[in-house]
């Protein structure tokens, strides 16, 4: 039998939400059926109801998942009715290329699933995202939250807390790492908890000063006005990796400034054109590098919540009800958050 | 005693290569003094005499020398009279610094002192390069010329070689690895060379039909032309590392394109903005990275010769007299050398 879901969609591009009624598919012998407890609010996702990205309408979205399982398939071992567990931003892969063999699934060859405005690979239905009181996933891409962290909280985990995780790992974060963060939103306020975490001392790059506080409180060494020409000159040669969370156009040459000789900066927010252009002098005379990251393997996810459960690692973040979430993604344009909105999926039931 | 040298030097911008007298250092303890044989013909000898980069006349270019040991300085242990020896780009560096500790020379953090266009460490003296008789160099930057590797045409191993020989050990080229060039010219020619000796299968793109023969006589395995739509299409995703040799502004997106995940292009003959831009996309959506190198270390280097005098690896070169270095400039602008003019030194004798 499908299951009868209530959530929120936009109707059309740049519709606001409203409530949206739609079933999900029969679960499989490998689904488990999730009853959503929160989901986070991420910018793709108003990107998609925006249309700024290729998006089909109606769309539900949400992809930083919480919920409790309701009940699981026969073939499904690794979950049992009344666990606590995430979603994503995927749902599927195609597990045979090479990146899903090792564990890319992000990357994989034919294209990842998403959480929503996708197709399931199976029955070619769209895919709805958290912005719901169900989902149901196959039991390869549903990851378990560990004991004691706190649910509301950790929903952020499951993209930007993986997207700035992955790339952490990937470059070897480690003890003693230099690493700086550009950018203190939803992404930017991960960077910073993940990498202490990891050892690393951590500097965000901001052009005001009024952040300094809010880096320092969330666990950042230093900060550095980008905008202060001798603080900048002073940082050359300084920084292991950048993680670069800035989600529109941005000039990224006075960052690569500061990296250190094999020292990498990664883009994690933007999607474009860079603009200004990269000078590849400051490339060849340092042998630095300028790359790219989304979000993070299934694998690596369930490492990286498994490593905020043991150190107690969670966003900061705002509960909202479903109710506001056209206001929500207003103030998020603004960077009127501190740092990610939440949506209490209890609040469906008022509507 | 200084040492009486005959050379060629530009003795302004733009002037053509004249006859040039001139006296190198008494030599220290630590020096070798060397009869040089030979001297390759570099890019970067040109950007000099043609002040497209910052440059103190009069120059003596010349940073692919092939020569033999006059006599050595008290300290020296490592050369003896009679030894053949190289010199590449570099003649010292601070030798403290993390980079000089790790074998970095090239990218000291005080800068490398250049074989030509530099100031010595020591006594301050302008440094001149191997378009010249003879030339003192610290023993800690001459190179053993392995035994049985042909001494002309091992000249550009010192710069063209090393180049393109330190970013494939750096990012891992091993059996089996699939690199790609782009670029036919010093640097080109050679990366295939030394791809291939690694192991790799190797991959020459080029914009002319006409190089498929020279390419695999080099022992690529293919060439792809850039300019082929459907060719650039079938290669999406094929190759874990791009050594791109171009020296003048082009579009690296359609080679990022090339790229599998996690794999690197790196530039090695360009100085300056990338035009047109690079699209952060392809890089984010699969983990791929733009890098720069330059030149390689003293230590990465002697590796290199070695490599090549146990697997008989020398550059394609063609002999050229001192007197006819301008006529050599313009057919190197023009790509009419495979792949590397050589000076003979012997030449210099009948000025
Ligand atoms: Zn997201
Ligand atoms: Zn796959
Ligand atoms: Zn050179
Ligand atoms: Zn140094």
């Amino acid at each position: 039998m499908t299951i009868k879901v209530s959530g929120y969609a936009a109707e059309r591009a740049k519709a606001p939400l409203t409530p949206y009624h739609f079933e999900r598919r029969e679960p499989r012998a490998d689904d488990v059926l999730i009853d959503i407890l929160y989901c986070g609010v991420c910018h793709s996702d108003l990107h998609h109801v925006n249309a700024d990205w290729n998006t089909t309408y109606p769309v539900v979205p949400g992809h930083e998942i919480i919920g409790k399982v309701i009940s699981v398939g026969n073939s499904v071992s690794h979950f049992k009715e009344g666990d606590y567990v995430g979603v994503g931003c995927m749902v599927d892969s195609c597990q045979h290329c090479n990146p899903c063999k090792q564990g890319l699934e992000q990357y994989c060859d034919e294209g990842m699933t998403p959480t929503y405005n996708g197709a399931d690979r199976h029955d070619h239905m769209p895919t709805y995202g958290g912005y719901s009181d169900k989902i149901v996933v196959s039991e390869k891409f549903v990851l378990k939250i560990p004991q004691g962290l706190d649910l509301k909280s950790a929903a952020p985990l499951l993209c930007a807390g993986i997207t700035t995780w992955s790339p952490l790992r990937h470059w070897n974060v480690k003890q003693g790492s230099r690493v700086a963060v550009v950018g203190l939103g939803g992404l930017g306020h991960m960077a910073i908890k993940l990498a202490k975490g990891l050892g690393a001392q951590v500097t965000l790059f901001t052009r005001s000063p009024s952040k300094e506080q809010d880096a320092l409180d969330l666990g950042a060494d230093k900060i550095i006005l980008s905008t202060d020409a001798k603080q900048m000159a002073a940082a050359k040669g300084e920084f292991d990796l950048i993680i670069d969370t800035v989600p529109y156009e941005h000039d990224i040459n006075p960052y690569v400034t500061t990296l250190t000789i094999n020292g990498t900066l990664v883009l994690v927010g933007f999607l474009g054109d860079l603009q200004p252009t990269i000078n590849s002098a400051a490339l060849v005379l340092g042998r630095k590098t300028v790359a790219g990251s989304v979000i993070g393997g299934i694998a690596e996810t369930q490492e990286m919540l498994d490593f905020c459960g043991k150190h107690g690692i969670t966003a900061d973040v705002e509960m909202i009800n479903m109710q506001d979430i056209d206001n929500a993604f207003k103030r998020m344009l603004k960077s009127d958050v501190k740092y990610r909105f939440v949506i209490d999926m209890a609040s469906l039931k008022k509507s």
